[in-house]
């Protein structure tokens, strides 16, 4: 029935390649497209193209920046002595979001993975490398996910930063906040017992 | 954080417009398309501006159309003495996916309302009625949802269908194909148990 109508399908099969978008979501949202002014679709269509134009990576720590340098990396009020390492630039949001934290970051964009054939070398660390090299850097705080590939990756860089005799700490790994510990799974409880401090 | 990067908050928005699409969903669509190539974030700009812009409604039946009329209005091997009524474009998709119906359509785009004030001239009902008296339909299949909105419209419709002598139907209510009885609210099963026919 959508044979005769090849641009509402064309946008189907587009808007079908977004993340999480399948089949039904995509005619859903496509019909929604449909019943928007003009005006409004333009506006979706020019945000995208100008994001994809604009929006690039900083040359420093590789945080998404519409400049050379991201805001934190050109920021002179920052802790230039600590860098605090993730995985993606959503993660970074999201330290920043909880206003803890006032060093300088470091954007991996993703983690060790020798079963995908992901090393070193196809994420930011060699570029990171440079940086300890070539910054006054103190410590490295890895944030990266608790995961198998982020925990590994966190493991691969804390050596390589004893080696340079450089502080290295990770974020702590427990509990969340209002959380009850009956739903917790076995891993986060172990490792919050292991991880208990005095109070 | 994304102060500094106006075009990708602007685009983070124009996505939060979109039905289904909460502040997070918008956020991961958005660091999707950065990671996407240019060329496909140009795909989608363009489907999206071709759709709106070539993409109407048939002026017969109110289906969505790229020409004046459907592809079921110019189809002239369609039963045209039959005339099936559906609340939206969707619904008809459904029906002719059936492969169970070869008359023409008319999309009302929406049902009966009056809590939310939508009456009768806010839907193409004006446009059915003139149907009805200029076209040789013998049969309208009412195919409203089975709401309390989809009821009322279909009521509605078939009282002046029987003032003007036309023969009304409406879809069978009742249990959907692969379904367990144990799991079907009892409004359905009621529906079912008095339209029960001989095997």
């Amino acid at each position: 029935m959508l044979g005769s109508l090849p641009s509402f399908a064309r946008l189907e099969a587009e808007l079908g390649k977004l993340p999480g978008v399948g089949r039904k979501t995509a005619a859903r949202l496509a019909f929604h497209l449909l019943r928007t002014s003009e005006q409004d679709v333009e506006a979706l269509a020019a945000a995208l193209l100008e994001m994809r134009r604009k929006v690039g990576f900083c040359q420093r720590c590789f945080h998404i920046a519409e400049t050379a340098l991201c805001q934190t990396c050109s920021n002179v009020n920052r802790e230039s002595q600590r860098l605090c390492v993730v995985q993606e630039p959503q993660d970074l949001l999201a330290i920043e979001r909880s206003h803890s934290y006032a060093g300088l970051y470091h954007v991996l964009h993703g983690a060790l993975s020798p079963l995908d054939g992901i090393g070193p070398d196809d994420l930011k660390i060699p570029q990171l490398l440079r940086r300890l090299d070539q910054e006054p850097i103190e410590e490295i705080i890895l944030a990266t996910n608790f995961t198998v590939e982020g925990e590994a990756t966190a493991l691969y860089l804390a050596n390589i930063c004893r080696d340079k005799k450089i502080k290295v700490t990770r974020l702590a790994h427990g509990i969340p906040s209002g959380s009850d510990l009956e739903y917790i799974d076995a891993g986060t409880v172990q490792q919050a017992v292991a991880g208990r401090r005095e109070f």
